[in-house]
């Protein structure tokens, strides 16, 4: 059955490096993405899944850093402009953009596989050494890029649903899912489906990125993703004239200064990584005005849910009474969260094993543990593994050289198709 | 003659009104009163005023506060739309809006009178209840009002100029010379008039502010203005990856914060009024990244100059080594300075006697010395007081109530014609 | 009488010049005047003055700064052995160390006059040029001293009570009262004598300072003393080890720093002089280990009512949220207090009358408002103004040169002649 | 020859036991080893080592943490008091209390072995629970205490002395060097002799620690020791009265807790464990004074030479720039250091062979990792493996249970025992 698989999946390559392109042009970020999920939506039903859409897969408590209601209606009506599938669209209003795919095969374990959906808000390069840009399927949407390689993610995944179904009499143990997640940008969306419950039922679940700058690898188990969390604090004092009346105000610039200076003073946990930045603050209007609004973002990430927690509880009282000390109001708003995460040892011997067989890859990593960054995937992985089943993430190197989240981002198109091979031959391998 | 003075301001009160509604109905903001200055210098001109104009009375190195070439760009031109004198404008191109008109009538002293002329980044109000709107001669600069009074100086000049100038034949003792200033909000301008020398040969001068809610007051020597200096401090590190890796940046956000909590916690001094702000600060670019950029906005201010050198030295010594500390460069721009000062009895004597004769005064106070405003005429009057002559700032209070620098703010324009009156009579009565 | 009173007081000036000394060679410090008190009491009642003594006089919950049990205790016994009086030490036991000394003469107003008894942690100097180390008189209290003059004040209290009761015959009107306050170093006392009532019923009181550094001078209304508190802050927080578990400590050296920046960056108060110093503060134990323990002594001060409750209110705000913020508790103990106060015009005029009179002053200030110490006499003369009577502080100059607290200091005993005379003649001035 | 050697080692347990215990009674801290250092000196000669001593192993300018001039005379007076032994005192005079007794076998590799034997400040609880209280070997040195069992290293290291100079005859190969190293406690000694050139030719050399609560264990390599600087920092200011002339003094005490945060709050490393604590901070004197001095006691730790750098240049330009802002001046003493470091495999195979063959260890662990404390052993590793040596760190557990640095700190005398047949046996397993 793999030679057949593999053949059909090379079989198909035209169609979906131009599902790839499409989504590449009209990229949407997160929690924004009505084009590509109606697509998306449209594509499963073609083919025969049982669909599950919106308010279905995404619990409205657990969505964060959604953008503004005028946002959202925007993206809303210029997904229709680009061609959003109106059958469908109607799902995702108000930025419910996830979907399910389901299809049973018969009894057996369930096997989900997830792939990230969402764009990037950076203006994508405008040059003939940027290969989108040289084939005329860069970005139309000014300011919004695929900088991540989501693009490629989705078209995996639609690639994954049609093989499987092409081969769906072969397999009759089980069920497949497959979960298109927005707002990973920022690790806003993976919680909202997990609190949907999609899940609940999963034995396994598979996740995977593409990376570019690591020609011919593969990183079976991709470990030490940070745990994080991500906030917004908005500070409202009061002003006043600072020459004449400077005890008439409320400082929120004395109590953001006080902020930054603490979160950053925490004392670090000794369980592992213990990460804190203020990235971003705006305070006051006018030079001899005391500040009346500040505005700050932040972020902490740890090793293990022992240091976010420690580190997550000390910011907060740190947040609380620096506003208080100078008597001003406060509001934080949770806008990202991601817990860590550890690939379970089976799961990563069977991608190590597909990965051979392939016989398409240079160098084959068991696991990799370099922190720094998150992924909210492990949201549902920890969910997979609290009820006994097994998950994985796995990484596909690629050659091209420039970062994620540049300009000049992009992912060789070879490598969707090998990400398709190794999610369609793990699916197989665990149901057969 | 102080009779006829008094008619004969009367009797031109129609053209003074005029001025001021013009030069309220295109407001220009410091640095950039190009129409302004332009029509100031063709009248001093056709009146007879010896002139001189731009770089002659504008010392390039003194300047503070300078808007970017761009927009000295745009307003030069758009002066040019809206009237501006073109014999005229070219003199002031770059920025040296100040004017100085002078009228030598014989042997003796020299006595000179300021009025400034800027206007305000304030959108004035659009309503009945607001005069200007009502009769139709609100600004038609978006974004820049005349709201704090200084078209009404600008028409009080000219009426002054017209008025000394109708009787020079009676006068045949000294020099009258007539300064219009550039630029006095954020105590910007004063400092580069007397850095071009027009002060040197001063032997009295006279300065004065027209004041809302102040009915019928006339306060002879205003004290108790606070020196100040305003800086703009730009501070530059490096960015990197807060997660992956926070010791490759140069962090500007500790920096800032450093210096905004040191700056506050400056001990004070035992002289007097000792003040500090930051009153803006902008840092940083995304939550994940170190703060690359950081930008401030501060000003102290002291009821003496040894207050003021003292906060000076030390808010110096404070972003110097907050920079130094997370190994951060750092440009610290003056964007504004004023002294202190102290009026000369003499004149407040004469301000009260012919406050007194004019009869047009409900309530005459010698002096106030209420503290919180900073004015930079402080300059002027401290240079001329350092070469043995004298100096005064008096202030005309109008029955208008609503607030400097607000949408709402206006001025009876009696109480201009009042001011005319003042000046004339004192340059008079010194010069008799 | 006034000749008479005069000649009286220089007839008992050896006597005067001797209980100076003596309380001079035992001083001490505040809440442990024992024997200092148990001699004035025995003087007072030996006279013939109605008295009253220790918790009559001292309100229990009033009393700041008190020193341990221990130490109380220590001080008790050495009076004891330093020759206190037995008959009256037993009521100032636990720290209850005032005295009022009530004459009624008649019907009328109620005068009295406040004298400090305490001394200072100083060690007094041991050399020739220090009069009472060559007299022999000097403390024999290590690291006790008489550095600010209060033993002079002592003895004046006991001067003025002999010679009011040598002519109270003469005066049949009115009543006086004789405070002698403990505490006022640290200005720790005067509240507790308030809270107990004894100024109640007082029409005129009358207060002064012997000042070194000022020959020949007398200020007839001291004013300008700031209203101050003053706190004793204890955080208790968390030890842990610094390089194995730092997240276990709860810090309170961050909590301290913290608090000791904001509280120095407190925004001003426009109605005048706002301090607060930090003045001490210790922190922690090892080098390795999280700061478990910190201790701060703060004070503030202010030009107002206003002002120093504004800084009151918010410098406990940045008490409170710097130890929560850091999870620590903390304890702030109010350690002493004084309001200001300003002297009442009509006894400034009489003391004015006064000096003028007795011709031995070479330099009469009718006021002084230099700002930077405390007094807490304010309460009694604030309790009185509130109660519709009259109060003043003036100041006698001597021409001894060392500074108050200096282990040099000293007053020339003809300046306590000389405040006697003011005392007493002022009370007959007021009550013929 | 191992039957040999573990049967003599056997046979002089009483000896070997006598000697800790006679270390344990007369405890003296870092650089103060004068009684310690002169009976190993008398010792190592008498058994015909070549003795190298104080300033021959110690370079002085790569000592850290010295007492002062008086302390190093008190404790050498007292050393003569309790038994010196007065032919090689002198030697270690003014702290130089290392020595290195060699034995040159033959041609062949340098095999160095490490005790270190300077004791804490650390009051010995005296209870019968206690043994050396029992026993009566407490320490007669008030305050100070072997709490960390340098008593039983010292008795160690004179142990395996003999063993080998028992065998010298069969081992005809290399040479031993035996290090007696002061000063362990707070990471201040080992430099020096490595300073003093001590290991240059040194081919192997072998650590060990023994330690409490952890029965029957032998760890092999003992690596995870924290890189580490540690600072005294002391701010020199100036006072002034804080309500009178605030701006007349120079504030450390504004300076300190900048610092403190700042300290705090650097980005931490990618590399590994950050940690950096202030410990202790004492600053100003009186409630009403500016603070004039301030003492501040540091520390930073690093799991890497990368990271230890990094911090430390970053800790060096806060405290510099922290006084400099506030205008203070500051000394930064080091106070101790150490590196990081890493077992050689070829030495940790070894221990674990020659641990097994003792067949008294339950549990053998071949490398620990825990990070936390920090071990100036590791510079002397370090040069060894610069030179293309090796070397390791073993620990030896005991079943004692009180934790280090406690009073009721104590270890299992059968312990010394065990460690002196693994020195012992690796040295010959090395020469053999």
């Amino acid at each position: 059955m793999k030679e057949k698989v593999i053949n059909y999946i090379d079989s198909i390559r035209d169609q979906i490096i131009e599902c790839r392109r499409d989504f590449h042009k009209y990229p949407e970020v997160g929690w924004t993405e009505f084009r590509t999920a109606s697509i998306i939506a449209k594509k499963l039903s073609a083919l025969g899944f049982d669909v599950s859409l919106g308010k279905e897969v995404i619990n409205d408590e657990d969505r964060m850093g959604l953008p503004s209601v005028e946002e959202l209606e925007f993206h809303y009506n210029r997904a229709i402009q680009q061609g959003a599938d109106l059958d469908f669209i109607e799902h995702f209003k108000g930025g419910f953009t996830g979907i399910v795919g389901t299809l049973k095969l018969g009894e057996g374990p369930v096997v989900a596989c997830r792939f990230d959906i969402d764009a990037l808000k950076v203006n994508e390069a405008d040059t003939d050494e940027h290969l989108p840009s040289k084939l005329g399927f860069s970005s139309v949407n000014e300011g919004v890029m695929h900088a991540c390689g989501h693009d490629c993610h989705g078209a995996t995944g639609l690639g994954v649903a049609e093989v499987l179904m092409s081969i769906k009499d072969e397999l009759n143990i089980g069920t497949i899912k497959l979960i298109f997640q927005p707002a990973e940008e920022g690790v806003r969306g993976a919680k909202s489906m997990v609190g949907a419950g999609i899940l609940d039922d999963v034995d396994y679940v598979l996740g995977a990125h593409l990376m570019s700058n690591m020609p011919g690898e593969l990183v079976c188990g991709a470990n030490g993703f940070l745990a994080t969390t991500k906030y917004d604090v908005t500070l409202k004092g009061l002003s006043s004239h600072a020459g004449g009346a400077p005890e008439e105000g409320r400082n929120t610039m004395l109590a953001a200064c006080t902020a930054v200076l603490n979160l950053n003073a925490m004392p670090r946990h000794s369980d592992g990584v213990s990460r804190v930045n203020v990235g971003r603050l705006e305070s006051g209007s006018d030079r001899n005005v005391i500040a009346e609004d500040s505005f700050m973002q932040m972020e902490i990430r740890g090793a293990t849910n022992s240091v976010i927690d420690y580190l997550d509880t000390y910011a907060k009282r740190i947040i609380e009474h620096s506003a208080a000390m100078h008597n001003v109001d406060y509001v934080m708003k949770n806008m990202g969260a991601a817990p860590n995460g550890s690939s379970s040892d089976e799961l990563i011997d069977r991608v190590e094993k597909i990965g051979k067989q392939l016989a398409c890859f240079e160098n084959i990593k068991k696991t990799s543990d370099k922190a720094g960054g998150s992924e909210d995937y492990m949201y549902m992985m920890n969910k997979v593994q609290e009820n006994k089943g097994k998950g994985v993430y796995f990484i596909v190197g690629s050659d091209t050289m420039s970062g994620h989240h540049t300009a000049l981002f992009d992912i060789n198109e070879d490598d969707i198709i090998k990400t398709i091979k190794m999610f369609s031959l793990l699916v197989i391998d665990i149901l057969k």
